[in-house]
């Protein structure tokens, strides 16, 4: 990887389809934030992404996201200048100018959004994020391992209300931003989790961005040499299959601002004859094979479509669909015992601990 | 009325007691903050009161208040140091010294709340309020209707979470404010409306806190005479009695932070053989007898001991209760079209225009 690259308009296409695999089924829908981002860089010019260690320890570093369910997402389009506007009163609050933009998700919509603020304000974006995937929830970040506070942050609506947080624990941040958040119609923008250069050397899991850009380029390639496109993503990712099926029931609900459901499949190719089930909480955060757990959070659990390869979030799943599901390892910070309390399965209500699922079943 | 006067530890006492009356059966319990503004002045010394018009017009003034549910501030007991909090953030927001502090609603526990800011910072309060009474919103303010923004405002928890929220209307304020208040327990710690002395000069319900003293003394006056007491605050209120009976039946819900229900009564001495029907959101909304309304928001509804004369809050209303319930007019402020609009009966769900209690029917 290079120290620092320019990133232009249609690069985007390929950061959006990686984001959505590391989506892990949620996160919100990349293409709104690809359009969005590739508008800004239209407008204001192409992003330098940078390795994080590029950064001046005393550097200010801030992340950029937009919060909320990805169901409400789609239907409520944002505009990319909320986001600035908590950019700007986040620098406005510090007293001082930002020195790069972050990213806290590589996952999801939150893979492209930064590159919106890093446009308009010119400044450099760090190539990494704060996970490594998507979660649902905004204390979920390595930053929050390494003692960064969350707050001040600033949360932006579509109609011009803001709100300033100061808040006793990352938990707590997310507790009242995602009231707001619910309030203001199921989405706000956000600027928060400010940091310094050696901060975020320590605490970014690194390359995010660029991982994305490669799996889409991937795929993109797989699909331009008519070859079989999952195996490609899962051979970049060193990802293992862990079913191959159909889609047979899924159940849905909308809960405190998450989307939670279960989908069901019944396999297909060398999985004929087992069943699969694969719950949500936006992300994809528990797969079942013949009612024997396979992979839990924090691994990464995704799904592609088994023809085309391209990523299907847990919004899209649709009875009848075929697909091949994946599992990867995550960050292995996340496996420290802070990670787990912060993102194991036990935070998610599951009665289990985690075990790496390349300790769990082999693939068949 | 003098235009300066000093308030001691125990002129609180009577303060509370009327503030329970002006809280037509809502605002939480004065006694809470009685006990915070006492303690806040054996610390810190008397507060001054001082009439609205001792103020400098370019002055600035800052309503504090406490939100929330009064069935949970009564079981979550706030400290003062909260309040001293959101009033020392927002002063430090504002950039500027505040010169006065305000009280936003003489009815319920914020007609004491203000006290401990004013002991705490030396400054002197404002003899008036935003309501005359107590409300259920924080946008249902005389301030609203005068043009003045409840924002910026700061919100603090008694965890030490705090929030500063800047939005695009008073009723946006009180969305954002309402769901964080849930969020943080139940109760918050409020600054807000910062307005300059001019606006405080045309928008404020002068003279509330005198009157809330006054009736307190009223109260005092009569257990000490052994004389009937309901007349005697009913004489200095110019209400009139519209019910006196016996409690048959409370029900109660609380939805989205506010205690709603019904109550109703039979009647005794010369409304024996007559029912009654109370609603309350908080607050006492709207009373019917023999199934015709007698009286709506904004005109004031209190509900008073048939024995003690003491004030009794929607919350405290017990099967076999005998009591005398009081109407009496809101200031004119509420009758304007926006007036009306802010806090008329259509505002809380009732499908009836607002006429004044004098026009809808005699006292039996």
């Amino acid at each position: 990887m290079t120290k620092t690259r320019t990133i232009h308009a249609a690069d985007l296409e390929d950061i959006a389809t990686g984001g959505a695999i590391l989506g892990t089924g949620g996160g919100g829908d990349p293409y709104i934030g690809k359009l969005m981002a590739q508008e800004a860089i239209r407008k204001h010019g192409p992003v330098t992404l940078v390795d994080v260690d590029t950064l001046a320890d005393d550097a200010l570093v801030v992340p950029v996201c937009m919060m909320g369910a990805p169901t409400v997402m789609a239907e409520k389009l944002p505009q990319g200048d909320e986001l600035m506007n908590a950019f700007s009163a986040l620098q406005k609050l510090l007293g001082r100018k930002i020195d790069a933009i972050h990213c806290c998700e590589a996952g999801g919509i939150n893979s492209t959004t930064p590159f919106i603020v890093a446009a308009a304000s010119g400044l450099p974006l760090v190539d990494g994020d704060g996970m490594g995937r998507a979660y649902p929830e905004l204390q979920m970040v390595t930053f929050t391992m390494h003692g960064i506070s969350a707050t001040p942050m600033v949360l932006c609506d579509d109609k011009g209300n803001s709100i300033v947080l100061e808040t006793v624990s990352n938990k707590w941040t997310e507790k009242l931003a995602r009231a707001a958040t619910v309030e203001m119609g199921g989405a706000a923008l956000l600027a928060f989790y400010p940091m310094t250069g050696a901060q975020a050397k320590k605490a970014t899991v690194r390359g995010t961005l660029s991982l994305c850009e490669k799996l889409g380029q991937t795929l993109r390639q797989a699909h331009a040499d008519h070859v079989e496109p999952v195996g490609r993503v899962a051979e970049v990712l060193r990802a293992d299959t862990i079913f191959s099926g159909r889609v047979t029931d899924i159940e849905r609900r909308t809960v405190g601002g998450f989307a939670r459901g279960t989908a069901r499949l019944e396999g297909l190719d060398e999985f004929r004859g087992q069943t699969f089930r694969l719950d949500f909480q936006n992300e994809f955060l528990m797969a079942e094979r013949d009612g024997e757990i396979v992979a839990t959070t924090p691994d990464l659990l995704t799904v592609l479509d088994s023809e085309t390869g391209n990523p299907v979030t847990a919004d899209a799943l649709r009875y009848g669909l075929r697909l091949k599901a994946l599992v990867f390892p995550c960050d292995p910070q996340w496996l420290s015992p802070q990670g787990i309390d912060l993102v194991g399965p036990r935070y998610f209500g599951y009665d289990i601990d985690y075990r790496p699922y390349q300790f769990r079943a082999t693939p068949a």
